[in-house]
């Protein structure tokens, strides 16, 4: 595990203006581990990861048996920085029954004609399990203030679509996690960091690789243009959103291994911070246990 | 229709403590109406409860093709107080395309599961309708409170359950609903008050005639003895949530009539403040219409 004030340098703290700049997207090349050659920092990170997954299952078993808590994992990134395989390498160890992940795409006629959060609060994951939302009603303040035309779909009442707009939609975003945290949801938000260059270079590859040519999108490279946009409507919703009760963690994206460790050492060490124990049973409990042991002692054999 | 001074009377006023005793539970028999023949005022709200229904109808209309705003409509109460008549009465004449009821009644596994909005959450009315909860996330802080046991079942991480404990769930509520109003839901929460003396007749009147001994149920009486703790939760719940956003009604519940009359008389005259009008097109889209009617006319016959 990864020591707590490592972590921390990744937490976004709560009411703070940041710039995305100042947020290193690689991470393996700062100097404290250019010392150590990259492969073997490589293969510690292996190490750790591999260790955090079977934690990470333990932990989830812990989660199931106390069923008193429940765990959202919001994953938000621009394109081609890894969602899909963080959550694949991250959470394939974890037993399915107790683990959800929803996709969230261009919402459907049904989504558009609810409130903005609906289609989430929906399929919000039940105590004991794992939730993971690739994607999020954060997208109602990432691609809609990027394309505020996406506006038009959502039939809202007359107003101004201003700075006053969006300050409401971060306020409902922000009382709409603490009402979840109140009520036994640990929400843990990802945003994962990647450069442009990167992107570039994953693009590049996906056109390439014929193997790869299937994750490749027109939209994407459309997309890519709107590159400053989006950093700017990032650093505006990390800062209006990073709470005490959910804060936003910046996930350095351009290796994958970083990432994918990083985001394990993470959901490992807030389920592990909650210190759940198996349920412990009353006296009354266990006579009634001692009880069933004993008649089925007496059955007929 | 009644005017809106007089709709302003059963209004809770945001933030202002209140006596339930300080409010008329039969308000038939208020001076101003005495003078009046009961008969004729009965007459007399009937003709507006009428005219009402007629109203709402061509309202709900246009919520529907304006596809912009949805009601919700929170009807709360104690038993017997006629939540199911005044539904059935008011609501009958609205195209049920339109119109959805959702009863609560005991929350089930997969519910106590989720943070206590959540079944509420998902079966909120979409634009262009009208959606009932006949009781809702308020017997949170009702039932709930009156019986703080059954806070038991929900699995909550633990914590005080004093008056913060309250405080919050109220917060919780207050910014939920704010969130709808903001996204184009309308809210109306009605509470049929009803008077201890009214509810013994009604209980009576159920248990002597055959056809309605299955409206009574032992529960009901259970309840009654808890009369002025409920009076307390909803004394405290209104006071914490009646909001500008989203305003509680204390309608007299002593006299059917009269709770019709008044429910449907607020629901039109809320629906109707929107002034909506039937969409108006742009000219490129009655070009296009005029365009399809060529179209049309050109076919062979």
């Amino acid at each position: 595990m990864l020591k707590r004030s490592l972590i921390d340098q990744f937490r976004v703290p709560a009411g703070k203006k940041i710039k995305l700049k100042d947020f290193d997207t690689s991470w393996a090349q700062t100097p404290e581990l250019e010392e150590l050659g990259k492969d073997e920092v490589k293969e510690k990170a292996k190490a750790t990861l591999q260790a955090n997954l079977a934690e990470l299952s333990a932990a989830q078993e812990m989660l199931y048996a106390n069923d008193t808590y429940s765990v959202l994992i919001i994953l938000q990134a621009i394109d081609a920085a890894g969602k899909d395989g963080t959550i694949k390498h991250v959470m394939s160890g974890v037993n399915p029954q107790g683990c959800q992940v929803y996709s969230f795409k261009k919402p459907s006629a049904e989504e558009l004609d609810h409130n903005f959060l609906w289609r989430c609060m929906k399929v919000l994951p039940e105590r004991g399990r794992i939730g993971i939302f690739n994607r999020s009603y954060y997208e109602e303040v990432l691609v809609v203030k990027v394309h505020p035309e996406l506006l038009d779909f959502q039939q809202l009442p007359p107003g101004k679509r201003g700075r006053a707009f969006w300050k409401k939609r971060y306020q409902d975003i922000n009382n709409f996690e603490r009402h979840l945290v109140r009520n036994g949801t640990i929400i843990l938000k990802f945003f994962l960091h990647l450069s442009k260059d990167e992107q570039k270079r994953r693009f590049i590859d996906r056109l390439d690789d014929p193997e790869k040519n299937w994750k490749f999108s027109m939209a994407d490279l459309d997309e890519r243009a709107f590159w400053n946009d989006y950093q700017r409507a990032y650093e505006d919703a990390l800062r209006a959103t990073s709470t005490r009760w959910a804060p936003w963690y910046v996930i350095p994206a351009d290796h994958k291994w970083v990432t994918r460790t990083l985001v394990a050492d993470i959901l490992t060490t807030t389920i592990r911070s909650l210190k759940l124990k198996v349920p412990e049973l009353s006296v009354k409990q266990r006579e009634a246990l001692l009880e069933a042991r004993k008649s089925l002692e007496a059955e007929g054999t």
